[in-house]
């Protein structure tokens, strides 16, 4: 896919409510929260348990995910690597317009290609973009196994199939890695939002 | 505009913030206000300055624009009319996605047509799509003229202009029709803050 930019004629013009403003609204920084594993690593339950702790806390948040992405933005897409790619093109673009409206967009997808989150990252400015790596055993997430999808792999029934028989790229250096096989989502939740105070995108305790 | 939430009625159930929660967080309700019309008719003057009167209310907004979709996440496609329909289909995606996030998201792309337009709204929940038909005169667009678009367009060297070269097709039942040539942008904006009041999306003057 080409990163060419095809319009002719559009010009850039800039906006008159700043991301700057939609944060003072708000109480708090605009991020993106990069949730990458394996399937069965616990990355839509531990974004869906932080959510839920930052919108007790009243940050304005969202998760993008397979069920609003796959059947929506992103329906036209497949899972060859080459749609794999432009599935997490188009969702780093999404994350990138939700984090500039003053949002903690949490994204929760397998993104096995270290090629295709530093796309995303490159898009997003500097120190916007937090890459945690929910880290889990293939061990582990084939016992887990929580869709049965381990099993259909095993079986030939899907092919292509991260870690079973397509690459995952774990992280080199990740802002974050959360060892979901060795704490629980309390605890793996904890380090996340202390990962925000650290980094003042959270202001409070 | 608090940051607290003001209900504490809120219920959560396993995973899921809902945009009802998200709604009574921001205080008001959440929207896809849809600005249609012909280049050079106000759709991003209008929406800049219906997005700085909401965020004087304390309201979260987001404005979805050429800046922003034409250099991102459609910077893959052209004007062709397969290339403008999924132009709009992203673009109604994505205005869905900032509307469940519990925003009221703003659009101001030409959209010229009615089954586009439709598309956006059919996966919108009911109720929440508002096409703001933006209605300015093709002579009076072209008086404007503030890119030199409509210059360029009649000496040929922009192909399919929409309004010279490329149809528009006008809403028939859209929710407002804001009438560009007539009214000055304060009474513009006024009649989209009451139209937004009226359906009990902002709930204070």
């Amino acid at each position: 896919m080409s990163r060419e930019i095809k319009s002719k004629n559009i010009t850039y013009t800039e906006g008159n409510v700043s991301q700057e403003h939609r944060s003072e609204l708000n109480g708090h920084g605009a991020a993106i929260l990069w949730f990458t594993g394996l399937s069965g690593a616990g990355k839509s339950t531990l974004a869906q348990a932080v959510e839920q702790a930052l919108f007790k806390k009243g940050a304005h948040t969202y998760i993008l995910d397979g069920d609003n992405i796959r059947f929506g933005l992103n329906r036209d897409l497949g899972f060859s690597p080459e749609d794999r790619t432009e599935n997490i093109r188009r969702i780093g673009e999404v994350a990138k317009l939700m984090m500039d409206a003053g949002t903690i967009c949490l994204t929760a997808f397998i993104s096995p290609y270290i090629v295709d989150r530093k796309t995303a990252r490159d898009i997003t400015p500097e120190g916007k973009f937090i890459e945690v790596y929910t880290k889990c055993s293939l061990e582990e997430c084939e016992n887990r196994d929580p869709k049965g999808l381990y099993k259909k792999a095993r079986a030939g029934e899907i092919p292509q199939f991260t870690g079973i028989s397509a690459p995952y790229e774990a992280p080199e250096n990740a802002e974050l890695v959360v060892e979901t096989d060795k704490h629980d989502v309390a605890a793996c939740v904890e380090q996340v939002l202390a990962y925000l105070r650290k980094r003042e995108i959270l202001l409070e305790d």
